[in-house]
């Protein structure tokens, strides 16, 4: 449960910091963000759906970020009502509000004893990097950026300001990231592609001679690993927010502000728009496109280019395994059902004409991907 | 291949160590756990299931854990036979003591020079910290618990007793862990949940105030990540078992007794039962449930709640991939290929009427997630 | 983008590295490998397919690695062609001497002061271990290796000569790995399989015992997780090449020169044959068995053993969002729609004798991977 800031402030003041109205009791004294469910007279929350009207009126929850329309639904036991626009972009500001009170920044710690920093190597002012974290020669790092424990930085590499990079994050030589990066823990930065050439004695492993470049403002998860590239780099646009165990191969390009859910896997070369949504666990297969805009819903495989923003999606949906059993085992068949189908048309009264299969073959044909 | 012990033990001494009844020759030295397939006169092993009779009868096993049933269908150069009411357990069990001479227990290594061990941690009797460990401030560490090297445990973390967390594992600030968690290395938990509102200016961070907390008996695989939650904790029940490469995304709370195979990820708020057991590669959709019991079959996507326990599959079979091409464009007219039937059903003879679509289809559409 | 040498080489020294002949302006100064996208005068790459002859044509590239049959469709302002029977390979093995310039390999670098090396590991010449890398007991390294910084290895690992292992890897107690391995960061070898035996009061484990053996020549990508076996060892055999995000589950057995993609999921026991390809996303079940020379597509689930050498493939195709709920929706109904078909057929006239349900059905169960 979100922490207990150690004195409570007016609700007023919460408001102000969001710049927005507030009805009912301004004094109300707040000393946590919580959901409807965990919320008690001391805490904000939000309220951001008509769906969820039900359990704002069963909430115990002292004030609410919430619309004008549905603050006239709201009885007057929610003592104060901060009236947004957006309430769930207004919960957002306030959670970030709330975390620099109950998290204050460690500045100043500095180079930790055991953190290891070669020759070379260039910090800003109040850059601090945790112990066991080792910086190689020619690394630079942008003012106020924080480094974790555990962590290593190749030779090279450049890491703009007001970074936070967790425990544990390997980042390999001539990496370049932009400001206010969050790196979680775990994760791994310019791994090498994956390339072989096959010959007579087995594989010849190709050099990884590019590196990856990330934007400004990029969030990358726990455990993910982002390829460096072949011989150009692998790219990452400014504001791509990514989540957990994403795996992006070499020469991989990213949009500006797409957001990519966990365990997402994105083979080489291939190119992602701007202002996508990726859900999770979808493969997005090498050497394609997906063009602005573009939704693809969670477990997809995208096995071919998507050229018209939109949402799209393509997995297998959930049945009683039995009842699996006999889909997976028919769907072999569905071809030769199809061929079966059109005997049966074309042998049945002549009223089946409009919908002939021909013609609808053709269209279907030239839409195939496969093709 | 198991290792020998260093003196063989005479097989009725693992009999009593199990106390089950013993058949044949009970001084039979015993140096070894072995699988059928490569064991010799001093291994034992076991014998759950008709179905490896054969390769029992073939092997040269000098001892077996068995049923009394399957006992009398072995020979007697199998020399001796420990009578099992659940053999597959008992194995188990002898492992666990095998394992225990195998690996004497490192006590008393007590924390190594070149951990680092911050202000105000308590530690408990026999703790023990590898090197470039870094613990913050306010950690407790219940006794007889071992941490390895390149570990990070963030402010405030509470691990209970007689844990074992392998090298490079990451723990958030406030995280908390029960007794008796076996965590394997590189796992990263309370890393932040993946939460942004949309601006105009781009993402807006929601910051993740919540926390992990994990109850006891709980064994978590190498490389996974288990995000906090966003207002409340992210929840994992005792008893609960994670293989490796596993995803847990913010809020997301599992019953006791489940078991998660790897590479399964799970997308934020969804709730997971007790005692289910969900395969490996699985994808569960944030925001549903998951009833206690469940059993989902690997590489599904729970893209819906499931209410009942059972057995539930989603997963497209194998095919030769030229096969592959024509079943994958003839899905794509499944719907119309619905349609035509229906309209070659209706201007069929009468004797369909009993199957009309029509019936079915209501049926169907009630059933149907997506409806 | 691949950096440039400090120094350009003529072009005829970079064919006599290769050993092919050489058209054109043989002292021709090249000073770096590049894609024919980002390419200068200065710069070689390779044309191994015409699918790629425009972007040749277009290109400002100064040399080519290319057959001589494509050669010929090259323009004079190419102003170099070497001429190879294998440009792809050709192209791998230059991209080995510019890395070789590019990053000299760090020899002599020896043990950090940082390093825990305990009691009893035995060290070949020239190895390296970086700051915060721990080594445990009875570890052998073999000649010319070099550790990263913040791995571990566990005791009485052994690993060949001349491998490279990045940061933050960790190795499990007795896993042994040949020579020239390349092991990329974040990765976790030989932690515990995922076994439990069922009892009435939770899981009990299965202690790991067995361990996991690697051969020579064998690269694995980064955030890998390789479980050791339960009582045998998990084998990967030489010239094996794993991509990032791997999971390989305990006993499993792969051939060598196989080559999996990232984010693959091989659930324990399965046995994997030499030289195949596994496409990225791919999940193999427990106990089966994929022959020698198999390649599965990507985001493929092997549900059966494949027993013949093929292109295998088994995956949702992409759709539009409201098309693919029309369409699982349907999916439900397809054993449904082939027994209404059949008896269509069976009222319909006696020309569909010969492609009568009955005998195909039969044909398919004996296929089925369920039946």
């Amino acid at each position: 449960m979100a922490p207990r800031l150690a004195q409570p402030v007016p609700v007023g003041d919460l408001a102000r910091i969001l710049r927005v109205p507030i009805e009912g009791q301004a004094d109300l004294p707040i000393d946590r963000l919580a959901s409807l469910e965990s919320a008690d007279a001391r805490s904000i929350g939000f309220l951001s759906s008509r769906k969820h009207l039900k359990a704002a009126l069963d909430s115990s929850i002292g004030a609410l970020i919430v619309s004008a329309e549905l603050a006239r639904q709201l009885p007057a036991s929610c003592a104060a009502r901060l009236i947004s626009q957006d309430p769930y972009a207004d919960y957002a500001r306030l959670s970030s509000w709330f975390a620099k009170q109950l998290r204050p920044a460690s500045t100043g710690s500095g180079l930790h004893a055991q953190a290891v920093v070669h020759e070379g190597v260039i910090l800003g002012d109040a850059v601090s990097i945790g112990a066991a974290t080792v910086i190689e020669a020619d690394v630079r790092i942008g003012r106020g950026s924080r480094i974790g424990s555990g962590c290593a930085l190749g030779q090279g590499v450049e890491l703009g300001e007001d970074c936070v990079v967790h425990a544990s994050v390997v980042i390999y030589p001539g990496v370049r990231i932009g400001d206010r990066a969050l790196i979680h823990a775990g994760t791994v930065i310019g791994s090498d592609g994956f390339g072989f050439a096959p010959s007579r004695e087995g594989w010849i492993k190709i050099e990884q001679l590019g590196s990856v470049r990330i934007g400004d403002d990029v969030e990358i998860g726990a455990g993910c690993t982002i390829d460096r590239g072949a011989l150009d780099d692998t790219v990452i646009g400014s504001g791509v927010k990514i989540d957990n165990q994403v795996q992006i191969g070499h020469n991989v390009q990213i949009g500006e502000h797409t957001v990519i859910a966990g365990c997402v896997g994105i083979a080489g070369s291939a190119v992602i728009g701007a202002r996508c949504m990726i859900g999770g666990g979808v493969g997005v297969a090498g050497h394609l496109q997906i063009c602005d805009g573009a939704i693809i819903g969670g477990f997809s495989l995208v096995e071919r280019s998507v050229t018209e923003p939109g949402f799209y999606t393509g997995a297998w949906p959930l049945q009683g395994h039995a009842e699996w059993e006999r889909t997976a085992a028919t769907l072999k068949q569905l071809p030769r059902m199809r061929q079966r189908l059109r005997a049966l048309e074309s042998s049945s009264s002549s009223n089946f004409s409009e919908s002939s299969e021909s013609s609808e073959f053709s269209d279907s044909s030239s839409k195939d991907p496969q093709a």
